[in-house]
């Protein structure tokens, strides 16, 4: 049995704000818990913040914003977080990142309209990120949870965005099924299960977002966690080297 | 707060058997509550399994099969279950099922070995399935739950599988958030969050796979049912016309 609990009452956050202490007595997980956070509060935690009348664009994003009919210095903003455009068309803007996420805009939150002239940016190292909130709320409750960072990505064959990890510390990202066997003795077809991005998407169901729950907390997931850090998201990054969809 | 329980206690299951009945009787859903059931004890239920020594490979197939290092017959069960090639190189076939599904293999459990000379199509029609089992698990419950028939689907970017909805009933595939605004005034960045996938996952981290669990139930999501069967999954499915991934 899991259950998934949203986390309530926390204050807005800002830059410099210790959001996992601040995690830590809103949620109070216990041993063998999950936490998924939203990558937008941490990201303004960290200070991941860009006004837009700081940013000139180059030629690259002029082009692009015109063709994409997107802000010229977002466009800039996203290259400047990609090492590669791998789609740019239908007003659609897809790159790998630095992290090496495929995504749209670079996980940048493009929704600004004039009135908030600011966009918001994924974490630098997402999983450094999931460590410090571990460590911090070690510290608060006396257990090491498991933390995701999390955010909605789209898909490239399906509507609609689902959440998937994009950073995460004491969690095993990849429930590796292969050699196994069902009980037909057939071997399992689904040989290796992306963990971490079903537990963002089981974790966002239970948020509300436009009340500004930020995070879950996930129980009965005791399997999947780690003892230490864990091997951060890697293992769910597919290669550019094996990606048939450049 | 949301709960996901496994169901157990489900015998092997074969053509013809009432799934729908099964599945009442061993997961005893009350009102609100959200079955998610596994593609594979779908498709026995019906008979969509192929005996591989009936299978003639055509010309395609045979090429496709000594390119991709797979099993011709098999090649040709994909090829008559979809209405195009998306991908053929690196020893993955991907193809666009005539359910409109983009995926490996068009969802044929391709790890059969010598002694188990068959494969395992998707359903049919993956929508009427979770109308049927809605409709079976209301004669003997007396209540409607919500229905989604999944399956693990790889992703193009990231590696390791995760449960998609392949079909629905009773559910809303789709929570459009467009026009919603966050506690920001800024405008939300997921505009659309494809819930039945999400709910799919979910489940997905409830089941012991090699034990047999076939389904879960999900309690704590009835904003996402519907009164009546509701659209089925098509809202998910991106028309080939705005793929851009081809």
């Amino acid at each position: 049995m899991i259950s998934i609990r949203p986390v309530d009452g926390l204050a807005e956050i800002g830059e410099g704000d210790l959001l996992g202490r601040l995690l830590a007595e809103a949620a109070a997980p216990v041993a063998g818990e999950i936490l998924v956070v939203s990558q937008k509060v941490v990201s303004k935690a960290e200070g991941r913040i860009r006004h837009l009348d700081g940013v000139q664009p180059g030629a690259q994003a002029l082009d692009l914003g015109e063709r994409l009919k997107k802000d010229p210095r977002v466009v800039q903003l996203v290259l400047d977080e990609s090492t590669e455009v791998v789609r740019a068309e239908r007003n659609v803007l897809i790159t790998r990142t630095r992290h090496g996420f495929v995504c749209a805009n670079a996980g940048i939150d493009a929704s600004n309209t004039a009135d908030t002239e600011s966009v918001i940016l994924l974490p630098l190292d997402s999983d450094a990120s999931a460590q410090r909130l571990r460590a911090e709320i070690a510290q608060v409750c006396g257990v090491s949870p498991g933390v995701i960072v999390a955010d909605s990505f789209g898909r490239a064959w399906r509507t609609g965005q689902a959440d998937v990890a994009i950073g995460c510390a004491g969690v095993a990202p990849l429930d590796d099924w292969r050699g196994h066997s069902d009980r037909d003795g057939r071997e399992l077809a689904a040989t290796a299960i992306a963990t971490a991005d079903e537990l963002a998407s089981a974790a966002s169901l239970a948020r509300d977002k436009a009340s500004g729950q930020p995070a879950a907390v996930i129980s009965g997931c005791e399997r999947f966690l780690t003892a230490d850090d864990g091997p951060g998201i890697a293992p769910l990054l597919r290669p550019a080297a094996e990606d048939l969809f450049r």
